[in-house]
């Protein structure tokens, strides 16, 4: 297992869904940051359960605790752990599946690479374990906030139902104004209700979130191989339930020319290069350029559903899986500040590692 | 800069395009392997340029050199240094663009990261890099395949001209078979004459690498960040051009709903573990679960092309970019072995990982 | 700062002197250990305050918490997070050091690394970062004694007073029969007394720990740059007040002729190749021989006496710095554990490392 | 085996005595340096066999080529390859030790471990592979001296005879006037009649290196495992032959008493904070405090002898091995340029990740 994240503001996260805690130790974050405790709770608030209906019932506070690495109000350059105790941590509910390999989950693969595992409500393997991320996140956002770095996500496709506007056509101070997080208030509506009826319907459906990353100064990534495309895919590819990255023109743009796809430079009035177009999305050779970034992020319909399902347990055996309980028909909107955690990860890494670029 | 890959099977490349060579040190191969050269120069010569009339014309042997970590005919567990000397090493050729940014390459990124740059051939931003990746992954495909993994990577677009099969209805043993390395020999032939149309148009186009991987077993892959797929999208979102990653149900999938989405499991004859479907790519929780691994990477058209573009140079100032020489129309045939020796870089770390997983 | 050690087994180690908590989170312990919390507290406790009226009598239970990664009774392959509570938290007993860089204390080096300091007893530089050491190296103990490894370590002097045996004439049985932790009863007493008039003092004194590896089967270790000895090196010497390391002959082997120092092999009566004297201290070419591993780690005496002292504030003023309340004279006795962990650390990393030497 | 140091200066460092080449590809080297082609060379003449009677007399140019990451004079950021071809690679020279393990050197352990070796000169386990950190350290040399940085390193003892004079008292700029690389004129003398002796006895001795570091600004180093002398200690005891590390005080400081140990601070007439004594070897907490760092390596007599000595072969035979050839009575005065090396690859590697200490 490998739970750390980060060259030089690296990450090691902790804690099993249904265990004592989860939690995360930063090491290598600067010193002399303005520790807002608030912004983390915030955070930690947009991903936690029990939002709204169309998200799990579950309750969790999700409130941490700072265990070190801040004095009198500022980060001290020492490790920052931040902890969140779990308020549930019943093991009966999950007696019926503690034999069984439940469809497209990580049980059988965990059970084989293993040979144990915990399986309360998925153990490590459940989305339990962003909340580290999102307060990591929280942390690094803080620091990119001093350097002027502005990160956003939002819900930009449920299912078949996708929002054709760009996201210079939308107004992304709007994305927390519903329960989707789609900054578009009409599509959020038919999204919520689309989602509400496959709650309903006991089943869950994927989606697409959209990233965007503002003011990031040309030169940020690592070629050849941490690219900052690269960086931020790993980063995203690492979050439970997505398959598949793209950034900038990305699938679509295999369609185009070269002469339509290329990015013409040209100097803008203050004297600054900048693009004419942004097919690149903000970053060519791996390295940021100025523009935005931006790149879109798949997620399947998450595994837990509340329907029969065939599969086998540790024997071998043919069983039945029934869906019980609580369920998130569709994870899109809480996994919002999971994408802007790890961009915010990553960002955070690449600023730090361009420091060292020149004599 | 980071050109350094894998966390024990590492990788270390440099070299820059018109440089004096390009190389690679592979430090942690497991001793004993036979050692293969003439395996390693076949992929090389998948890769070099001018196999066809639809891939650049430029000419290099590419052909390698062992500097250490072989003897009598095995490898001994110590660093292997593969070299690849250049022969092109005119600086001349690039001198009408020295000093100016061609749209979409990496100039203005290197230029400002770094304050220095070698712009022949656009210096270590250039594919030419891949060589070393190349026989690098050649090295770690011995490793696999003596453990009975194969690797697979055809192209599946081109433009808008997309195969409808899936890798199941190819016979994956045709791939060499044609210059675009396309297995669906009258789709290969469409590809071609479209590509080659492009050429003549000094233009260059996109497309689509579809890879696969056979015989993984369970428990491959290192959660929660280096999962198996997160590690395999980092690794082909480094190669140049890359623009997407997708794996399983990828990009498509988020359509679904979990109950057509989820991967059912059964006990076959044998008493193995299997899935009825496979929307999750043979992988789940980021380890492998012992099916086919499969994925999609998408690259734009490259930048090159033999048109004219705006631009500016250094100092600002607008200029006109002209395209001169010899150009890549469509890089996906050359890319092919490039994905697969990404693939086999990623697999044989993960092997390597998997061995620590137990007491 | 850096505050993680290991490739496979990885701690991050977080906590400050007075702050909210310490503690570690290892990431890559293997699944299946026996966890067994007695071993861990039994080495907390070997390494707390006031085990006798020769440590400091500042008092802490260190007793630890596990938040995560042990799943009815086993490790289960995910990170394993520890914590120590403190029970002392009060700043006001610093408040007269607050602004004074105490002599051959890192406060000044804190102070201008980082800008920020947290000076409650040390803050980060405290050794009271070590208990987290202790803890994980526990459980790479319970990992090495399962296979069969043996860990030893002893106070062999104290200022000028050396014990003249070599591990092989000395009981290991009896480290911890007496407050200082020298097996030999009679040098221990000497110490003992010697160490109670340097506290009566108000003074400190350094002192010699000698560590010593059993059973650790030949093929340990990475060189080039991480071989057995200098893993072991940077790992004593990451210890506070350790100024030097030495393994096998050490200095006093550089006064011998080669003829003397070389260990001839010989084979035994079971077959196994050994060396007739080990001058090689268990290591050659930086992997382990098979041969018992020892070594010797020099401690000064620690900076915090009770006698008044020359120094400077922040504001580069002359003032004076007065010990007050409690102190360690000498941490000998107390280091201990401390090595024993480090040894701990390094070994288990090293066999998880040795598994993926072949093919 | 791991043949890389460094987390942001990397080197990869590669190749066997008798193979076809050695050399090192370092990533991560800042773009900018002023590429000095001379002093690398000058730097490997240092070390190369050959200098004297009282070295090796075998007979390698060590003359180098740079393949990659220089361009018109200057580093661009990206990885500079050095490459050393041999001249030597003769094998039959070594058939008569082919199958048998010399006592003292890696034979029987790199056999154990890899289950294979490269049997001629020691393979890979020959102190070849430092002249690779050789040319390496060179270059790190350049960034340092750059930031007017200064390293010295000499011979302060060979077998008993022991320089006792400390470092302030030697003038550093005559270390080269001699063979042995002592300053001082008189002891150099007696240590080369010495050394001269055990040649034409066949034998070998030890001896001990200092090392100065000299203009290093407080705030380099990462504590808690990186400490700057941790750095130190790992990167010396990671050179052949090496038995011991010791800064500051080291091993005498341990009989000091607290009150004479600490370094009182003081603030000079240009406002800056000093320390009256140095006992601390200009390291405090693991930070470099602006003061003078120092220290001494132990090197042990090296295994190869022209005796012949006791052992056994691979099949576990009792064997003798008989020294033939060319052999270094004492490596003292090579060892000096790689001390120097290793200095340098510490100390930039620090220097660069102290830029990311602070918001």
């Amino acid at each position: 297992m490998s739970s750390t994240y980060g060259k030089i503001f690296k990450i090691s996260t902790f804690g099993e869904s249904h265990g004592r805690a989860i939690g995360v130790v930063v090491d290598g974050c600067p010193a002399g940051v303005d520790f807002d405790e608030l912004s983390i709770q915030n955070e930690l608030d947009r991903r936690k359960p029990g939002q709204s209906r169309i998200t799990t019932q579950r309750k969790e506070a999700d409130s941490f605790e700072v265990l070190s690495g801040v004095f009198e109000g500022k980060t001290t350059g020492t490790p920052i752990a931040l902890v969140i105790f779990n308020e549930d941590q019943k093991s009966k509910d999950y007696a019926h599946i503690a034999d069984k390999f439940r469809p497209s989950h990580a049980d059988f693969t965990y059970s084989t690479k293993y040979g144990v595992r915990d399986y309360r409500g998925g153990g490590r393997s459940s989305a339990r374990e962003t909340a580290a991320r999102v307060a990591a996140g929280a942390l690094a956002k803080m620091v990119l906030n001093y350097h002027g770095i502005e990160i956003y996500s939002y819900v930009s496709q449920v299912g078949a139902m996708k929002l054709n506007k760009s996201y210079q056509e939308l107004d992304l101070s709007k994305i927390d104004d519903n329960a989707v997080r789609c900054p578009d208030a009409e599509m959020a509506e038919k999204m919520f209700n689309y989602i509400d009826q496959v709650r309903k319907d006991g089943d869950s459906i994927g989606g697409v979130i959209t990233g965007v990353i503002k003011n990031v100064p040309a030169g940020w990534g690592e070629p050849v191989f941490d690219k900052l495309h690269a960086e931020l895919g790993k980063a995203m590819l690492s979050i439970n339930a997505v398959k598949g990255f793209e950034y900038g023109s990305g699938f679509d743009g295999v369609e185009l020319l070269g002469s339509q796809h290329n990015d013409a430079f040209y100097t803008d009035d203050n004297g600054k290069v900048k693009t004419k177009t942004n097919h690149s999305g903000g970053i060519q050779g791996g390295i940021s350029n100025g523009e935005d970034i931006y790149f879109r992020v798949a997620f399947k319909p998450v595994a837990t559903i509340m329907i029969d399902q065939d599969s086998v347990n540790a024997a071998g055996e043919a069983v039945t899986v029934s869906g019980k309980g609580r369920h998130d028909p569709c994870v899109l909107p809480r996994a919002v500040p999971i994408v802007d955690a790890m961009s915010a990860l990553v960002l955070v890494d690449a600023m730090l590692r361009a420091r060292v670029n020149r004599l």
